[in-house]
């Protein structure tokens, strides 16, 4: 019996953080030893990394040295934390993978798809999620929760949710690409309702791994 | 007349930094605007890429990070350095650029060239340097130099030099395959030697760009 790889991609307020929770829970309750991580991040080098991308600077880092720069935090990511995971057994749960580099940088920042699926192809080597769970609603809905939740209004504005929108449609359209590995989860259900439909695939997982 | 883009490279102890300061003093006393650059690093970001790189941690890094921070680091040098200094008319001056990655990391430390190719492919966008000035000398020479010119001893293990033997091939390989480009010097004379030779390159080059 194997590990798989699983990750989790939505929008800001699709409700990540908490499902990522349910199916930690699930998968360990059913006897599977979970290693819960993140991207960008996940090693002490990605985090350094992520400081780098993050860190407001005079001049614009250049879009290549962003996707460059994302990618040596990944390619850190699999081979420190990933692939030792799955090599013991264990199963592996991420908050993001690549899926949201083609949506954030791809969809919502316009870099050409097919100079992502370059460094894609070259950092991954073959390396890829068994499921991934996108959680899609629509970008008002997503915005509404996350003001709700930070106590803050018009946090994204105007040109914020265009960017959402692109965003989520070109996770609809990776989910329309890959029906067997992306599960497209209604995430404008009630939490109860999500977690149900994630169990069915869920069991599925479980009992597939088994054999 | 546009500006041209020149590297110079070589092992430890080749004289390139007195050779880098020959050559630009050159190219200004014959009118031309020169920017003085150097890899890894160049910009503030680089620098901070170069950091990461160098901190010692206690996790090896892995071999494609590592690589992914080079390219990251080159990717932001083009766009903010070079590329906009071509542009002006400026002439290009830099400590190394990506035939040292193909020799340290390739030829130094193992890396697939193959795979070494496909990021310089993705990252360079054809931007390549007009002429390298490859100065070349024999490994122990180089180290004899460093040794005298550091007050120490000892500073290159056996395990080092082997590197720098590998890393002096696939230089010599690599000037072997494109002769237009890089030109070999035998940094093994004189100084004065080693001016004239660079001389007669630099003539020809300032004509050629004024035609």
């Amino acid at each position: 019996m194997s590990g798989k790889f699983i990750s989790i991609e939505g929008i800001e307020g699709a409700g990540k953080s908490t499902q990522l929770q349910f199916i930690a829970d699930y998968l360990r309750s059913h006897g599977k030893q979970v290693v819960v991580t993140r991207e960008p991040g996940g090693t002490l080098l990605g985090e350094e990394i992520r400081q780098v991308l993050l860190k407001p600077t005079d001049q614009a880092m250049g879009e290549d040295t962003e996707l460059l720069l994302m990618f040596a935090a990944r390619s850190e990511h699999i081979k420190q934390v990933i692939e030792p995971a799955l090599k013991r057994g264990d199963w592996v749960l991420s908050d993001r993978f690549v899926d949201a580099t083609f949506a954030y940088q791809g969809g919502g920042r316009g870099i050409d798809e097919q100079r992502i699926s370059e460094l894609a192809s070259w950092t991954l080597q073959g390396c890829h999620t068994d499921v991934t769970f996108l959680f899609d609603l629509p970008v008002a809905v997503g915005q509404t929760r996350v003001e709700q939740r930070q106590q803050q209004k018009d946090r994204f504005e105007q040109e914020k949710q265009a960017f959402f929108e692109r965003v989520r449609i070109c996770y609809l359209a990776r989910a329309k690409a890959e029906p067997q590995r992306i599960k497209l989860i209604d995430a404008s259900q009630s939490i109860e309702a999500i977690q149900q439909q994630l169990s069915q695939h869920l069991v599925q997982l479980v009992d597939n791994a088994a054999l």
